[in-house]
């Protein structure tokens, strides 16, 4: 593989420790293969992580994230930070062309050294999206990137193997975001830890700003009230306000131990989203593979065995375990 | 235990068979309890099924899915045909109010023999939400229901557990939906059969019923195009042609031979889903009852074991199987 003719396992982590472009390139292209080589760089580099401020950045598509985003970045440099980057694209036939306006609008940032950006589709992940971007972003913390953005576009749950990583959550939303407005006030979507509103020229902003109010104040509790931020993101109004607000959370963190909390959470959740992952997949490829349980397959969907009894027999015969709450019918 | 007390596995499937109301209540709350004689009962009872016609009904909080779907009962009903409903509410610190809401709106429905409803929060299940709601689908099936309506709130993935077994899939939006149709158009949420637009006398109806349209204009292919409704759910407009498509649908796919087709195809994938989600609630139990398994958690939150390794290593422990894409480190 030519992963292995270029790069060793040694000289990879050490190139990636030291911030290497390339290697860093090479390193995600792995993990994204699922390249055994991925998982022993990861796995050498991990005691070294724990120093960038993962901040998740989710919200509707065309709200402008990756607009928000390139400003982030701007003014995360000015202040010295390097800046890695991992924006997460759906693959759907609709949306190469969303996916070249992104990288457009980041394109400002190519040529900066300490700036590096990966784009990925939230599809064809060996190992699941929730664990490419894990171990993307372990590798860009082992590359001492002060700030890695985790952009994705959410609508509710389906950001989460994602953003579930994230230390502080950014959610970006427009006037006309109606539905997501919604879907906090219904306890669909998380309250994030920032809110950004973007397009603040539009006569509907204000409402929207209210209307966020609103559902904030239903959720309002001791500790970190979630500020929300005007943004216009074309012409760069707001950023600094909400890089401000940010920094502000990721201290507040530190400061109340909140991060040494959030983190231990996030890994928690990681490593069971991970393993449920492998496992799915690990059933899938044993049916496939099995004439048996392709049978069993066929009957539930003939009616005659019926869908619960086929999950136990595959579960027993994949995992050798037993159902836990059903007794033997036959 | 209570239900055994007074149902025993041959009363029950009998009571369901005839349509019995305290029989489905009985039987889908043990269905939501995980008792084993809810697996039974379904056991016996599957052969029975597949006489239902499965509609889901989806979309974002507040654009009165809950008017749509009673009004729509009250057509079905007025055509003789018995109906049941499976409502699921994201079980939410905020929704109780509009779970109240909810029912309200369907409570000239209760005393209907004919129209049987439950609602459900989406969190709580031992079997994992996906296991539930085509258990209880299947219950409604076997007492001879002719139309099952699903009700979930959608913003995305987060509803795909309860609409995967559908076979027709309306999804309702109304003015200020933008969040939706730019989901639709990214191709983050999936096309639906029917499209509804509620509240159209609201100004913006004509401009979201344009936006819609360019949505679909993109999917357009052979096979079924999905219609769009205006409804006025309140005031009943609409609802006579928005069950029409429901049906036109329905017999698309039983005239196309997709009917057969598609179950299938969602049996398959309720089967994996269902073996997943026990696979993942297995890990979890395993880690907690096992404190070797808690220390690999711990050592990957104090940086010392990275994630994947610890992935590996419970897959290993709980499932006994290997890891299929990375060598062993140490």
């Amino acid at each position: 593989m030519a992963a292995r003719r270029d790069w060793t396992r040694e000289t990879l982590v050490d190139a990636v420790r030291a911030g290497d472009r390339r290697a860093l390139a090479r390193a995600i292209t792995l993990v994204e293969n699922g390249d055994p080589l991925a998982y022993e760089v990861v796995h050498d580099l991990y005691p070294g992580t724990g120093h960038a401020a993962a901040v998740g950045i989710t919200g509707p598509p065309g709200v402008g994230k990756s607009s928000l985003l390139s400003g982030l970045i701007r003014i995360a440099r000015a202040e010295g930070k390097t800046v890695g980057v991992i924006s997460v694209d759906p693959s759907s036939p609709f949306t190469q062309g969303a996916l070249l306006g992104d990288r457009i609008r980041l394109t400002e940032h190519f040529l900066d050294p300490d700036v590096f950006i990966r784009s990925m589709g939230t599809r064809g992940h060996l190992g699941g999206l929730a664990e490419t971007t894990l171990q993307s972003l372990l590798i860009l913390d082992a590359a001492h990137k002060d700030v890695v953005f985790l952009e994705t576009v959410g609508t509710g749950q389906s950001e989460v193997g994602v953003l579930s990583i994230a230390d502080t959550v950014v959610l970006a939303l427009m006037p006309g975001s109606g539905d997501s407005i919604q879907a906090l006030k219904a306890g669909i979507m998380e309250i994030p830890d920032v809110i950004a509103i973007n397009k603040m020229d539009h006569p509907m902003a204000k409402t929207m700003l209210n209307e966020v109010r609103q559902v904030l104040a239903l959720g309002m509790h001791e500790g970190w009230n979630p500020p929300i931020v005007l943004t216009e993101a074309m012409r760069g109004e707001g950023l600094n306000t909400l890089w401000e607000k940010i920094s502000e959370h990721h201290q507040w963190l530190e400061a109340e131990g909140e991060l040494e909390q959030r983190r231990r959470g996030n890994l928690a959740r990681e490593v069971f989203q991970v393993a449920s992952a492998r496992a799915r997949r690990h059933i899938e490829q044993a049916v496939q593979g099995d004439e048996e349980l392709q049978r069993l397959l066929n009957d539930v969907q003939e009616r005659r065995l019926d869908p619960l009894t086929a999950v136990r027999e595959i579960l027993e015969k994949v995992f050798h375990i037993g159902d836990e709450h059903s007794t033997h019918p036959h």
